[in-house]
């Protein structure tokens, strides 16, 4: 039995037996460029992926990835943790799952936030493959052609990526210690952003905290311009000295009379956050939280782009954490990259040419450097490529352009004494550029 | 020292202190939906995923699902491979990889490619988090809004779901036995589609398989229009009668001169494949085939979109992939897929009233029913959930309408016994709608 159409038929004896002969020469190329959608020529390659294939070689010292040190990773409580679920729960983790993600890693993502003041329930988490699919789900879900999206400058580059994608417009405001120029930030408000896009914790690429003042005043102002704001937070936990301050979304809770919990979750902020730093970016596990109007869409949204993340990885990840590991793994990643940082600070202090400035971070994995005026830190990476030390030039990170004579320089992935040697490398050939 | 701006010594004092008071009322509410870009217009739930929910119940029979059945994961494979991965590769296996994926893993699918009759290279490989993940990335590759997309009707829903989020058109051509209608076809090209969607093996939903012959006709047709056809093929090694037919890129690759290796892949074909009938879905591993400069910017669009797919899974599948075991484990799939194929048919020609027809696959995981003209299959899915039995109403899967009296069935999840009592419910609920 079949559902046979009404023309096949007669189409039946038009094809039967492949009569018709097949040219003898090779049929022209397509030429898939010309096919290509307008959006592509948004999309290009990233300059840190391609710079970090130049670093790969071995006797060169990079501070141009951003990848967290290898020697932190929990291996064997991946391994036991793999073992109970493959044990416990082998055909649930290997089958297809909600798109929404594993509910038990859900609710375990609810209690964690719950633990920094944001009261949410499993209905308000999206579990995302890494952040940056939650970037490009949020990119999919606000940004029509020709929108604007408010960025810090210099801002995280996988976001612009994200964002260009859809063919985003940017406004930019510029940053000090302090965070976000909220002078700056007014002005550009009026510009009328879709949303603004804000790292308020030791930011990707420039390492620099948001005071909590700042942070009360940024979520007043965008709530009473009703721009929301993407509170983008992959290293909140990973702090080294200070006070830990309040995210943006558990700001706007308590603005929105939702951070007790007895009011459903509502606000103006999406929030997201990430295991790739606390436990391992291979498992690719993240997460949004957001009122439920927008999870809802988001779900649909995730659908159509990969149904849903890894089961497998899910499950392993609950698995890891459920027990309270990732607290106690939290302390020696900090102790960890806290030495690194110190060790990249004392190195600049002791090697660095007068007129290099560069930031304190209180966290997180990047320090920003700035050198004196005339310098091209693009023209400078070859040089410093040939005295085997690698970094990002800061002009990648803008999205309205500047940023000429800064660095992005990654102190979580190199050992201390790797990082004073790369430094001390580092800083010869600035100052070989310095002296005329 | 500092990235300090120009105004923000003038704002330190402006915010300093947060002497500013925060309103008592709550803030007003974001209204998010005035905030979702235009697109999102066309994404809207799946049919097939909130029906899922309504079948969770454990007493309905839900032949809805495509589930593969869990009783035939490899979980002691999947174990042992992990347990290697851990031990050998811990620390790259928890790690950043590059966006193109594991080079090993493409390797190995390079050779399983090349087994088929397409000699390609890993840089013609992009390994894809799932299927769906590669028709999300082609649909921002290639679709602009308002471009046409043909497809076969019924066709894919997921492919719908990836390719409306990028606004696109379709147009439409019937299919029987035989797969496309291809008189139909060569009108519809005259359309000017942006590309041809096509499921050659047991396509999902229909289960009908496209004869060689008019493979070869449908490669020719787009080739000499121009037009390229984007091959979707989970299925292809789950075949329970007959032989296996060349795929769409092995027969285009033949017509451009590049079939034997000797001159570097080309061609009209994205072809498309997965782990995730084949080893497991959890993992989300599937890949893309295609031309280097699609490739490529399909990698800068991938890296925008989740940077890399699960690096651990990735390790994962290689692992259980690389001595063979998924050759030796396809042959206890198609036996269990088989028997589970011929009770559901044994079951059709047992209970089936008068006037039903039905497709009989070769293979995959779903077999298509058509009832006597007069059925609404959406308004019949409601008493067939009253009578413990589910499936999909065909009309979900044609882009451009029709479909009213057809249905899915899978026959992959549940047991021989099982499917035969589904069966029985299900033509008891058709035939006291056909007697008045």
């Amino acid at each position: 039995m079949s559902i046979v159409s009404a023309e096949s038929d007669l189409l039946g004896s038009l094809i039967a037996g492949g009569t018709r002969p097949r040219p003898s020469a090779p049929a022209a190329d397509t030429l898939w460029e010309q096919r290509f959608a307008q959006r592509t020529q948004r999309i290009t390659a990233s300059m840190i992926r391609e710079l970090l294939k130049l670093t790969e070689s071995p006797d060169i010292i990079s501070f141009a990835g951003g990848l967290p040190a290898p020697d932190v990773f929990p291996i064997e409580e991946v391994r036991a943790a793999t073992e109970r679920v493959l044990t416990d729960w082998g055909t649930s983790a290997l089958q297809y799952t909600t798109t929404e993600g594993y509910r038990p890693l859900r609710e375990l993502l609810v209690r964690h936030m719950s633990r920094y003041g944001v009261k949410v329930g499993p209905e308000n988490v999206l579990i995302t493959s890494g952040s940056q699919q939650a970037l490009d789900l949020i990119g999919k879900l606000l940004v029509n052609p020709g929108d604007r999206v408010l960025t810090e400058a210099p801002t995280y580059l996988g976001a612009l990526q994200a964002f260009n994608a859809y063919q985003a417009d940017y406004l930019s405001v510029p940053i000090d210690d302090d965070g976000m120029d909220l002078a700056a930030l007014e002005v550009q408000l009026r510009g009328g952003p879709k949303f603004v896009y804000a790292l308020p914790n030791f930011q990707n690429p420039a390492g620099v905290t948001m005071s909590l003042a700042r942070r009360r005043k940024l979520v007043e102002l965008t709530a009473a311009a009703g721009i929301p704001i993407v509170e983008d937070d992959p290293y909140g936990q990973l702090r080294y000295e200070g006070e830990h301050l309040p995210s943006l979304v558990s700001l706007d809770a308590e603005m929105h009379g939702c951070a007790n919990g007895e009011r459903t979750f509502t606000g103006n902020v999406l929030y997201l956050s990430t295991l790739s730093k606390t436990l391992a970016p291979g498992l690719r596990v993240a997460w949004v939280v957001a009122p439920e109007v927008v999870i809802s869409k988001l779900v649909q949204i995730k659908q159509g782009a990969d149904l849903h993340s890894s089961t497998f990885c899910q499950y392993v990840a609950y698995e890891v954490a459920r027990g309270g590991f990732l607290d106690r793994h939290v302390r020696v990643i900090r102790r960890v990259y806290g030495e690194r940082r110190n060790a990249m600070l004392a190195a600049l202090d002791r090697y660095a040419p007068p007129g290099v400035r560069w930031t304190t971070p209180h966290g997180g994995l990047f320090l920003w450097a700035t050198l004196p005026e005339g310098f091209d830190t693009v023209k400078l990476l070859d040089e410093a490529i040939a005295e085997k030390v690698a970094f990002v030039p800061g002009s990648a990170f803008y999205p309205t352009g500047g940023g000429e004579r800064t660095m992005r320089l990654n102190f979580s992935y190199a050992a201390p004494d790797v990082i004073e040697e790369g430094i001390r490398r580092l800083c010869t050939v600035i100052e070989r550029k310095t002296k005329p």
